[in-house]
Parts: structure tokens; sequence; C-alpha cells
């Protein structure tokens, strides 16, 4: 079996949305498999020391114009939300919650988090928010609603973040290919480009 | 006639020279001229509170890292210089003293100035170092060395770093097509795109 390629991401974030949509048709071109791994960027931009570029002036209008250049040259819907960054902490809790029985079902819901922030400006800090969108891909509302107060989950979700940090994944998207770091969406030509040819 | 593609970069910048390897052949192949116009990035980093890359914890291996996979990719000689960043006044200046006379010849300068400090590793902040490669390209040593001195000059180098500011300039290389903005050798794709479809 092939080693999935990792596709590491944080869910307020605008560049890992636009890579959510392009990842799996990359690997499985190259016949692999994509591990998608949320994690708190928060956590990485303290131990960096540097934040989103939306916080530093003169980089906030570029970064949010080349956002939604990169989306319309890739025909990706991408609205700026009016609140960002927003906490992931409970979308990462309910992923993490699902994926070890179903990671099928976790990556839907992934989806449809993203979408409901970077398409339909919905708060998903708010876990009520996360909830809905789980169960409109069939996960029962009521148990997830318990799942993100249960210990185990939210010390997996904090555990994955170490894990980020420990590999030394600092951003969104941040895709490893066989160990291989790739930083950025707008590195994902070159992670297309790794697959094809194993490396240069 | 049609309108220069306007290429901003610093001399001590590795991406900057990266993208110097590669825009006149991208900007020709859409019958577009390139005007290179080097500015002093610290200026804009201070602005933006913002430094490079490699100042940041976590983010410097990576960088390097991906610094010699993207000149990898292009083809490209590069040797991270030991002492980075250096002062890039020199450069910019001598660059200045030159471009209103004869573009050519300040362009081969800088393409100059740039080998000596990513391929060879000299010092391009002493600005003997830099009448080194101006005499190598046939110009007049001891004219420079006066030139560099010269208050017009440096008052030039100095403006063309506030019209970098003014414009939104703030990173190395920094691309302008028809006023529209792309930062980064890895938007280099996009220039291209935007070049023969005239936006999107």
């Amino acid at each position: 079996m092939s080693r999935a390629v990792e596709f590491w991401f944080e869910f307020s974030s605008p560049y890992g949305y636009l890579a959510s949509h392009r990842i799996d048709a990359i690997a499985t071109r190259h016949g692999r498999e994509v591990r998608w791994r949320p994690y708190l960027l928060g956590v990485a931009f303290r131990k960096s020391g540097r934040g989103p570029q939306v916080d530093y002036p003169l980089l906030r209008e570029y970064s949010l114009h080349d956002m939604q250049r990169c989306a319309r040259l890739h025909g990706i819907a991408f609205h700026m939300p009016e609140r960002f960054p927003v906490s992931a902490m409970a979308a990462t809790r309910a992923f993490y919650s699902l994926v070890d029985s179903d990671a099928t079902v976790a990556r839907d819901l992934a989806r449809r988090v993203y979408a409901a922030y970077f398409r339909h400006g919905r708060d998903i800090s708010d876990p009520e928010t996360v909830i809905d969108e789980a169960v409109a891909v069939g996960i029962d509302g009521d148990r997830l609603r318990a799942d993100l107060q249960d210990e185990a989950v939210k010390r997996r979700a904090k555990e994955e973040t170490e894990k980020a940090i420990e590999r030394g994944v600092f951003g969104s998207p941040f895709v490893l290919v066989d160990g291989e770091p790739f930083w950025g969406n707008d590195r994902l030509e070159q992670v297309d480009h790794w697959l094809a040819t194993g490396g240069w």
C-alpha cells in the first residue's frame, strides 16, 4: 500500500481552504491517498513568532486580493468571512472524534465546515455550527455534541497539534510527501511534480 | 509601445535572485519588456512589521530548504551566502547611477551582483565588490566609485525605495503588470498567465 500524502491544515485558513479543493485530485493522479490532518495553527504562530499575513500592515490588502485571485484562478467559490480568524477548536475536535471510525465521513465534515466558513460566512467557532454541518453529512448531532466535551477527544486534538509542531509543520496548508515538506497552496504544483518524479 | 512589466527586487533577496532568472523570458514571451527596479527591502520590512522568513524560528530551516528546492527545479545555480542578509545599498546606488543612460548595462550589472552574492558568496555590501562586478561588464570603475558618493545618486536610490512603498510594494520579488501586483517567485506562473489572458 502506498504511503498517504499528509495534508495538514487549519479550519480558519483561507489558503488551506483553497488547497482542500485541490489536494485529493493531485494525489489521486499519482495513485496516492491523502490523510487530512487539521490542527490549531495559532499554536504554531506563537512558536514561530509570526502571525497571519492579514495581521500586518501593507500585507493585509494584498493578501485579501491574492486569496480571491487564487480562488478565481482555480474556480473555487470564496468569500472572506467578516470575522477572521476564528477558533477552529470545535471543528478540529469534531474531526478527530470521527476520523478513526470513518475517515471519509470526517473528511466530508471538514469540507462542509470549510464551505460554511469560506463560502457562507458561518461562524465555525460556534460548536452548534459544526454540529449543524455534521448533521448535514449524516452524523448524529447529539452524539457529536457530547463528544466535543469528551476529554479523550480534546486531548486528541491537542496531541495532533503538538505532532504538527514536532514534525516542523508551521503553516496551512502544509503537505508532507514521504517526509518532504511543502508549505502553501502555492506549492501544490511542486507537490504534483514531486509525486510525478519522486523528487529533484 | 507596450507598457513594461515592473520587476521590483532587492539585491539580498534569494527569491528575487531566482525570479531574476525567469522574469525576462516570461515577459518576452508575451511581447512585453521588463523594467528592473531594485529597492531596499529593509524599509518595507520596517513598515510592515514583518521580517524575512529566515528570521523566524520554525521557518528558517524550511525556507532554506525551499529556496534550494526551487532553484533546482528551475535549474538555477544557488548557494545561500553565509552572511545573510547584507546591505544592498551600494548595489542599488550603482544600479540607479547607470540605468538612465543605459538600462541594459544596469541590468547586466544587476545580474552580476546577484551571481556574485548567491553563486559565489561575495560580500556585495562592500562597494568594492560592486565596483569589481561593474568593471567586469565594461563600466568605468573609478567613475562608478565617485558616483556611489554622489548625492543625487544616493537620493535616487532612496526615492525609488519610497516609490516602492507608495505603490504597495513590500516584498522581493514583486511584479506589477499594468498595476496588478504579484508578490513572490511563486507567483511568476500567475504573471505568465495574466500576461497571456489579460487577467481573470
